[in-house]
């Protein structure tokens, strides 16, 4: 990638409702939000070269992998190349990831990245145990470590290294809520105070209920052209900067630190020497609130503030949409839910609304650079992409 | 991709002993293939930029998804970046050919495509069950049609329009067996008689116990490399010269025919028109024998032989180490294993080793030009990789 950016656009996006959608599976949530996109960026299904669908529990939750070819086909998309990857909660990310690479290679000039996730058809304790895949299934799972249980170890060690308490954890969740409140696409569009945050019920102490993004169903697609292509097709296109991703180790025990990221700071650096620009640079972001903690985390991994600074931050009101960095202007994770493989790809589509000024309620005053922040499990993948007007 | 091929060559290749595998779990089998391959690529994992993975069933039959993380963290890798393909028994092509992409976008030099599957922890009822989806499980699996069905009525079909005979189905058989006793990574390194496979216990008629591939433990992993950076490590690289990947309905009931793979036609027609080469140009092929009908239509679709001649030039030795086209010369699915992700990296391995003269037993007299088929499910995923010295 040069420093102009990595060649490749957002010409279309499109989402379909978060939330229990108990009347769709997979095909029909994942289609919908990709007949959206479709219609969104004016291509015709013949114009698009291949897909990638980032998923993570077609196989556990739905008793369907393959989830690649379910979408080419659904889509009537056959016969180009139709490929799934899956990184956890990072998914989506991925294969936005994947799919710009491949434009970048030379192969594809359109290709149609979506995401999906149906986890309501099955019970709680089954999706919980799911979920723990993402994590150290041998190391961390086995032993009973659920994932909330994993996010509330980092937010017990950020509070005794920083100071950082259960009332600033939930502003990000009340914020989130705001900012959810605005968006017709959210699970969960509706304000909470910090006291019902602290009043919730125990989840993983310190974690509360609203601590906790929600399971859910989802979809989000977004078609993507390399340069040149795009201005055809679109007067606005969504220009990706960079993108970057970097691992680490599944297992909290194994990595250094439990109050950051290094995934996240690994892929932020990368990201933003790619793009030329700094964390100053940022006019809003979309980031992994998975639980009101992982905000925390990546307002610091990501450089917004300083490390230990993201707890007093949230409660001061600087990630507010009025504030010095918007977070998660479409409720995040918290509030507009958490379809998992569709999560990244859905941060990718509220960016472009942000950036074409189409994001209603909820709008930010002229924005021009966009980060999204996607985590895999509790940190062990990382993806990060910055957009520009 | 140009009529000079990819760009990218394999210059480390490694497996491990494909079967049950009861001492070792996903992340040793992968990470000893890894590091085979490492050591015969002579690199230092420091100058490894990028791990791809291809995996079906790490969440159903393991319990762990994030399987991209998982190797890097394994094998020592992290921070770079690790990601998890996905296409059921195409898993491990698809991981091979995202790698080739991401070398080729100009965003890595070095990358390890690795794949691996653990089997054998679980009953087979539940193999059998996690299997079924790599189909359509609303719309197959779900009115009881396991995979060998599936495969089953496309032999039916196959012996009704074209004449195709149990025996000559039971000589694919032989005849992977005859190849696999002289591979000592192979589950199965004995040879069958067509009497041994005639009196097998039936499966799904016309699928006997012999038609039909094994349940396996097993990874297997390659380096790949840009061309210039190839020379630095190695005498004998393995160019790619061509990749290519479609996709067709998930359904056997949505495709327009029964007796071939529309997809495996069109990956293998672009596959043919990048490297510049036709079906005669190919002195050997791996192909995805998971039943001995899916052989049949492979080396019809391949262009090996006339459409519905695979059944009889198999009876005639055609595919044998000593015939016109040698196929499956590892032993195939069938004789050395099937374990599904590590599969189509497992055909490149095969490949790989009989181009550099290092096949043992069962080395063919100085091949030049080879190519792998890698199907996902009954046919909705088919890669096509074709390689030269």
């Amino acid at each position: 990638m040069t420093s102009k950016g990595t060649g490749v656009s957002i010409i279309g996006v499109g989402m379909t409702q978060f939330g229990e959608c108990w009347d769709k599976g997979l095909r029909e949530l994942m289609a919908e939000a990709g007949v959206k996109a479709i219609i969104d960026a004016g291509v015709d299904g013949p114009d698009i070269d291949a897909v990638y669908g980032g998923n993570m529990s077609g196989g556990r939750l739905s008793g369907q992998e393959h989830i690649g070819a379910l979408i080419s086909d659904q889509s009537g998309l056959t016969p180009i190349p139709a490929t799934r990857v899956e990184a956890a909660c990072a998914s989506g990310g991925l294969a936005l990831r994947q799919a710009i690479l491949s434009i970048m290679a030379g192969e594809h000039d359109i290709v149609i990245a979506g995401g999906v996730e149906k986890m309501n058809d099955v019970g709680m304790s089954q999706v919980t145990t799911t979920l723990g895949g993402a994590a150290d299934t041998d190391w961390e799972a086995a032993f009973g470590a659920t994932f909330p249980a994993l996010y509330a170890m980092m937010a017990k060690r950020h509070m005794h290294e920083y100071g950082t308490t259960e009332e600033q954890m939930a502003a990000v969740a009340v914020k989130n809520h705001e900012n959810g409140a605005k968006n017709p696409y959210a699970q969960y569009p509706f304000e909470i105070t910090i006291e019902k945050v602290m009043k919730s019920s125990p989840i993983a102490t310190p974690l509360k209920l609203f601590d906790c993004s929600p399971v859910t169903d989802g979809a989000a697609a977004v078609i993507l052209a390399r340069d040149d292509v795009a201005k055809k097709y679109s007067d606005s296109p969504i220009k990706i900067l960079s993108s970057a991703q970097a691992s680490d180790a599944l297992a909290l025990h194994d990595r250094a630190s439990l109050t950051e990221l290094r995934a996240a700071k690994f892929a932020a650096k990368k990201a933003y020497d790619r793009a030329g620009v700094t964390s100053k640079d940022i006019d809003l972001a979309e980031v992994h609130d998975c639980f009101t903690i992982a905000e925390i985390l990546a307002i610091e991994d990501l450089g917004f503030f300083p490390k230990g600074q993201g707890g007093p931050a949230s409660a001061e009101g600087k990630t507010k949409r009025t504030g010095e960095i918007p977070i998660n202007t479409s409720g995040g994770l918290k509030a507009c839910g958490h379809p998992v493989g569709a999560t990244g790809i859905k941060q990718a589509v509220e960016i472009s609304w942000q950036l074409r000024g189409e994001a209603g309620g909820r709008q930010l005053e002229n924005p021009e650079i966009g980060l999204s922040h996607n985590v895999g499990g509790s940190g062990a993948t990382c993806v990060v992409h910055i957009y520009s007007k």
